[in-house]
C-alpha cells in the first residue's frame, strides 16, 4: 500500500483527488493537512465525502508526515508550495505539486508573470512537467513532478503534435479558452458570486494570464518550436470543463485528413486522449480523465478543438496518472 | 419631478430600483449613497448602468440629502436602516425601507428572530406594511412604508384571500419556497459561490428563517386569522425568481373552482397579480412586477402555487409601486 | 463473469448504467439494444462512452439475447417493458426493470394512474420492489426486480423508518420534491428545451403524478401504515439531483433527537444512506449512490429532507445495487 | 398610432419584440400571425404575456393585414420570409425582416451557404442592412430592412470601425463567438435539450456557419476592405447573450489607446454602443439594446471583445431601433 499525504485539502482539486484515490486499490490516504484550526473532519469541509473517508485536517509539516507517507500531493497556492516542497523531498518523499511553482524553468519569467519572487529558483530547471502524453519517461523516475495547468493541458495536447510534425507554423498561434467556474478555486469572490457569473460570459486577464508562458515553454520543449501564443481565457457559467479553440497557420498544402491523422498517430498509445471526428462538448469528458481533440481546416486556417474536465485531466486526474507512472501502477488505475 | 435618494446603492435591489426608476417619467434620481471611499461612479459598481445614469456614490447623511430629495429608498441592512430612517423622517422626507426593521410590529418578536436589539422600537407598530394588494389605502398617506420581504410577498398573496374568505383553515399551513440565489444578496459567501450552489438544491434555515413571523403577522392583519406557518426556504440554482408552494386544509366542501374564484375576485382590480389556470413557472414573471397565483385541491388538501421575481415584485418593483401610490402617480407607472 | 444485456440503451439511465458497470470487475456488458436502424455504435449515441466500450446497438429479442446474457436491465418505457419482460424471464434470464410496470401490485391502480392497460397484470403482485434498504432479503432470490422510481426512493427512505417506528402519523403527509431536468428523460420537448426551463422553477402534475400510488404502496408495505400522500414535484434548472422535503405530524412528544436516532438506527447497516445532521444539498450526493437524509421538528411538524442523484441512487446505481444482491457480489461493488 | 403586425409570433424574437413594443407610446400591435390552428391566445403560447396583451394568433395573409398595419415585422424562417415579404411590400406596408433572406446581396452566395434556392433573388441587392450604427441614412427611407444576424452584429460593431480607420488588416481575421442557447430558436432539438447542453460548451458549424458571408459582406460594404473571416460559434449554457472575441493584425505601430480612440470616435453619437475600458460580460447588456465593445493589443495582435443580448440588440431591439428610424420616432424610444 502506497501511503499518501495531501497538503491543503480544503479546495476543489483536493476533493477530486480524494475521490479518485478512494477508488485506487493500491494506495491509502493517511494524512490531510490544512491550517484550519480545531482539526475539523474532512467531511465537514467537503460534505460529499461523508461516510467515505474518516480523516481530520491536521496542521502538520514534513517531519511528522515523513513517517506516514511516501507520496505527497501538494495542493498549496504558488510560492506557498515551493516554500515547503524542498523539505518533503529532503525527507525522502516524492511530490506531485499542483501549483505553478515548478512548471516554468526560469525564475525571471516566473517573477515577471507571477509578480512575486520564487522561493526555490535553483530547482526549477530540473523539475519534470507532469504531462504524461509528452514526458512519461522522465515522470517515471522523478522525485518531483510539476502537475500541469488546466488551460495549458488543453492547448498543448492539441497543438504539440501538429507543431512537432511540422504541420502548423509556430508563429501566430491563437488560443481561445472557455472554462467553468471551478477553475477559479474555492475562495468566494465577487467574480465567482453566483448572480454575477451565472448567465454571463466574459473574458479575463487578456494578455497577462499566467498560463501563457507555460504554454509557450512546453510547446517549445516538446516540439522545438518557439511560439508566442495569444491566449484569451473566458469564464463560462458551468461548474467544470474547459474547451480550447486554437487558430494557427498550416504549413504547405496540408489537408484536414493529414492533420487528423497526425493527431491519431501521436496519441495511438495514449489511454486518455481521444482523437474524435465530431466537435466535442465539455460534457463528453466531464468527470473523466479524457481529453477529446479534433481539428478542422477552415479558409486556410487550422482550427483545433480540445476539451477536458479542468478538475480531472486538468488537475487531479493528471496527478493520479503521474502517481501511477511514478510508483509503477498501471497508468489508468482508478481513472 | 419627484427627487429621489437611494441609500446603500451597491446591492442588487438598488440596481433593479435604479433600472426601474430610469424608465419613470416623473422622477429623478439625484443621490446615491454608500460608505465606499473615493466617490466611485455607480457604473463602476454596476456595469449594467454604464451610459444610463451619471451619478457617483456619496457618503452622505439626512442633512445633506434633505435639500436634494423628497423620497428616500433605504436599501440598508436591518438595524442599520432603523438607525437612520428616523432622521430622514424628521427632516421631512418620505421613506420606503427595504429592510426588515419596520415589517414587524413588536420589538420583542424582532429581537428574538433577528437576535439583535431594534434601534427604533416605538415606531414599529405604526408603520404601514407596503403590500399594495392589501394595504393600498394606508400606503397613500404613509410617511414611512416597510417594503415587504420577498418570501412573505409570495406566500401572503396566495394565502390571504383564501384565509379571509374562510376557505382554508388558519392552523397547519405549510409554506415551501424555492428562491434564486440573488435573494442572498451581493456579498460573496461560500454558500453562494458558484461551484457550491450551482447544480444543487438545498433547504436552509428550516424553522428559523426570519420571514416566518412576518408571514404570520401579515396573514393575521389581513384576515384576522392566527397562523403558525411552517416555512421552509430552499436555494435554487438560478439568478432570480421565487416559487412558493403552500399546503393548507380546506374548510368544508370547498371546490377547486371556488378557491380559484376567490382568488380572482380578490385580485379583480389588482394590476400586478395574475390568477392563472396553469401552473406558473418563475420565468413567466421574470423581470416583471407580476405575481402569478393558482390553486389546486389535491386529496383533501389545498395547494397554492405563487411565483414572482424576487428582485422586482419581491423588492424593487413593489417599492416603486408603493412610491407611485404615495406620490399620486398611476400605480403601474414604469412597472 | 456475469454477462449483461441492456434493453433500450439510448437514454440517460442506460448511459449511467453502462458507466457504472464498466467499473465492475465481475460483469461484462455483451449486448445493447435499440430500435434505431443501422446498428450505430453506442459512442455515436453517447459521446461520453467514446473509447470506453466497443458495442453497437442491436435490434434483438429474448431468443438472441438468451445465449449472451444472464442478467437483463430493461430501460424501456412503461408497457413496452411489461410486453417483453415475460419472455426474458421465460428464457431463464433474471431481469431488473427500470419502468413503472412492476412497481405497483394492482393492475387497476396502474390502469387508472398510467391511463393505459397493463400488459402483464398477473405477475404484478409477486414482483419484488428493488429498494435494498427495505427489501434486501427478497431481492436476493428474485427473478425479476422492479427498480424504484426516483421520487419514491427519496420520499420512502425518509419516511418509512419514522412510520415504522410509529413516530409520525400516516395521515396528512406532504411530499414536496425538487428534481433536476434529466428526470424527464432524453426526448426533446418544449418543457425541457433549455431556454424554457433554465432560470425557472415550476411545479408540474400536481395531484396526478404517477409516483403517488407507488409512494403510498411501498410506505404501506414497509410500515403497515396506510398513507395518502399529497405529492408535488417541481422541475429545477440543474442536470441531476432530487431534494425531497416532507411534512408530517409527530406522534406524541417525540423530540428531534429521537427522530434522528430512529433514522440512524434504521440505517445503521445500510451502506448508501447517510443520516446527516446538516441540511444536505443535492450536490453532496451527485454522481454517487448515496441518499442523504435528515429530520427537523418545526412548530409541531416533522420535516424531513432527503437528497440523492436521480440517475444513480434514483435509477442506475440502485439497479446495480440490486444486481449485486441478486448475483452474490458485495453490495457496494462499483458503486 | 403606428399599427403593427408580427408574422410568426410563436418564437423568442417575437416574444421580445412584443415586450418592447408594449412599452412604446406611439405604436399599437394589431395582428399576430401563426399557422397554429384554433386561434390560440398569445398568452397561451407565451405565458409571460398573460395580462399584458389581448390578441389571438391568426392565420392571415397580406390582403387581410393591409387594412390593419402600416409596419410588418416578419419573424418567419429563411425562404418562408422571402416568399411572402414581396406581397406585403406590394400592398404598401413597410417590412422589417428578421430572416437571413435579404441580408446578402447575391443569390448565388445565398444558395451556396443556405443550400436552398432564394425565392426573391432580384430584390436582394437593393435591400438595406438594418444596422443603424452603419446604415442609418438608408434605413430612414427603406421600404424593406433586413434585420442583422446576432453574431454579425457583434462582430461587425467591433471590427468595422477599426477596418474603416485602417488600423487593422483585412486578411487573417478570426471571429470566435460564444452564444446563449436562445439563439438556436424555440423548436426542441437534442442539441438544445437541457441535460445535453447544460454544463457543457461546444463549438458547432465550424467553417460553415451561415453568418460567415454576412460578416464578410457587411465589413466590406462599410469599410471597403475585403475580408475572409474564420468564424467559430460556440454554444454556452445560458439563456441569452453573445460574447465575440476577434483577433486581427494591427497596421503599423498602432497603440491600444489609438484603437480604443477609434472606437470611441466612431460611436460618439451612437446611443446603443458603449465603448468601455473594462472587459464586458454578457450580463452587463442582458435585457438591453446595448452592445459593449473594447479592444486590447496583445503580443502584436489586436483583440476585440464585444457583447450584446442576442434577442435584443441581436434581434428585436435592433428591429425596433430600425422601426424608430423608419417612422420618425426618436431612435431610443422603448429601448
Amino acid at each position: 500500500m502506497l501511503r499518501i499525504a495531501i497538503l491543503g485539502a480544503t479546495g476543489y482539486t483536493a476533493l477530486e483527488l480524494i475521490k479518485i484515490l478512494l477508488r485506487h486499490p493500491d494506495v491509502e490516504i493517511t494524512t490531510l493537512t490544512s491550517r484550519q484550526e480545531g482539526r475539523p473532519h474532512i467531511a465537514s469541509v467537503h460534505p460529499q465525502l461523508a461516510g467515505r473517508i474518516d480523516l481530520h485536517l491536521e496542521n502538520l509539516g514534513p517531519f511528522e508526515i515523513a513517517s506516514r507517507a511516501e507520496c505527497v500531493f501538494c495542493c498549496l497556492p504558488h510560492t506557498a508550495a515551493a516554500s515547503v516542497v524542498p523539505h518533503y523531498l529532503d525527507a525522502g518523499m516524492r511530490v506531485i505539486d499542483f501549483s505553478a511553482d515548478y512548471r516554468l524553468d526560469d525564475a525571471d519569467v516566473f517573477n515577471e508573470w507571477y509578480e512575486v519572487k520564487h522561493p526555490d529558483p535553483e530547482r526549477m530547471a530540473s523539475v519534470v512537467y507532469g504531462l504524461p502524453e509528452l514526458f512519461a519517461e522522465q515522470i517515471v523516475d522523478a522525485p518531483l513532478v510539476a502537475n500541469p495547468g488546466c488551460y495549458p493541458t488543453s492547448a498543448i495536447l492539441a497543438l504539440a503534435p501538429l507543431l512537432k510534425a511540422g504541420l502548423i507554423g509556430s508563429q501566430d498561434i491563437i488560443v481561445d479558452s472557455k472554462s467553468g467556474i471551478s477553475g477559479a478555486g474555492r475562495t468566494p469572490k465577487l467574480i465567482t458570486h453566483y448572480p454575477e457569473c451565472n448567465e454571463s460570459v466574459a473574458a479575463y486577464n487578456i494578455g497577462r494570464h499566467r498560463h501563457t508562458p507555460e504554454i509557450d515553454l512546453i510547446l517549445g520543449k516538446s516540439s522545438g518550436a518557439e511560439t508566442n501564443v495569444v491566449f484569451t481565457p473566458h469564464l463560462i457559467p458551468m461548474d467544470r470543463g474547459i474547451l480550447t479553440t486554437t487558430y494557427s497557420q498550416p504549413v504547405g498544402n496540408v489537408s484536414e485528413e493529414e492533420l487528423l491523422g497526425a493527431l491519431r498517430d501521436f496519441y495511438a498509445e495514449a489511454p486518455f486522449v481521444r482523437v474524435v471526428d465530431h466537435l466535442p462538448g465539455t460534457k463528453d469528458s466531464q468527470g473523466t480523465n479524457f481529453c477529446d481533440v479534433t481539428v478542422r481546416l477552415v479558409r486556410g486556417r487550422v482550427v483545433t478543438i480540445s476539451s477536458l474536465d479542468n478538475l480531472i485531466k486538468g488537475a487531479s486526474g493528471a496527478a493520479v496518472q503521474n502517481m501511477n507512472l511514478m510508483f509503477g501502477f498501471a497508468e489508468t488505475t482508478a481513472l
